[in-house]
């Protein structure tokens, strides 16, 4: 069993997922949170906020592994800056614990949950779910992209498909035909 | 008496410049130096690395003021991100120490020590060299520019918030703020 702790960074909102992979492709969920600060405060104090929060999370859920979003600087423009400085505090959270870290485009992660790297968040969230076997869908969007992360983890870790149809593209075409129905 | 140290945030090369104010637009060089991480390690190794460099030069050198360069999005996309999580570090550095910490954008610093906000690099060196009194210019040169900041700091004060908005600016957030509310 591996803990995979999945972080999708943000100043304002940075999702957290943990899950545990299980035997083959199985993955169970652990955990879900968001951590949050205030966009009036001083940016100094906001990654301080988010650091301690990232920190308290991981020392208590222990997970095996980081997965964390790698952002790019074309996107949001206006945001990008202070979502890479929360990757980087998460980045070394893991390295000052000697916890293996990986980063994961959203194409990837996309792919590995929905079968298609430019599935909306709404296909993101609704197979989410469905992998887990929740109730509801997670809540809210940033939870879901942190447990999508650490999914993308723990499959793309594991043996890649040969051929034919990966286990994402089946739950989503199952996702599909249980829509139907 | 104000010792300021000043940052030039970097991944593979991190400048740092220490001066002391004096009376009136005295200002007395008391350090410089660059922190290095090396291209071929994992990134959270190398944000190790630099935080370990500057939690090291603080400790030591005890400013009463961080001065650090704001860094944009549209400036040099290849190496923005790194900077980026390298100011985050210096930030939180600044922040877990009630250290007071102002971000300067280049033009600032190079307005403040030449006059002109388009200076060039020469020209900085050049300046920071007669400013401080030194034998011989900074090297290299990511070392002026963190002295550069230094200086910028001490002659513009700590006025400007490290969110770096202008009035209109922060209005325009807190407007924003309050439609969401």
């Amino acid at each position: 069993m591996t803990r995979i702790l999945g972080v999708d960074p943000g100043l304002t909102r940075c999702g957290v997922g943990v899950i545990d992979t299980g035997r083959g492709r199985d993955v169970r969920f652990v955990a879900v949170d968001v951590v949050r600060s205030d966009t009036g405060e001083a940016l100094e104090h906001r990654l301080r906020i988010i650091r301690d929060g990232l920190v308290e999370l991981v020392d208590r859920l222990k997970p095996d592994v980081l997965a964390i979003e790698r952002v790019f600087a074309q996107h949001n423009v206006r945001s990008v800056m202070g979502t890479a400085q929360v990757a980087g505090l998460a980045l070394l959270i893991a390295a000052d614990r000697g916890i293996p870290v990986t980063l994961h485009t959203p194409s990837e992660v996309k792919a590995a949950v929905t079968g298609y790297g430019r599935a909306d968040k709404k296909q993101v969230t609704a197979m989410v779910q469905r992998i887990l076997t929740l109730d509801a869908p997670p809540k809210p969007a940033d939870a879901a992209d942190a447990l999508a992360l650490a999914i993308c983890h723990a499959w793309r870790g594991g043996d890649s498909p040969s051929g034919g149809e990966t286990p994402a593209q089946r739950a989503w075409r199952d996702a599909l035909n249980g829509s139907r129905s």
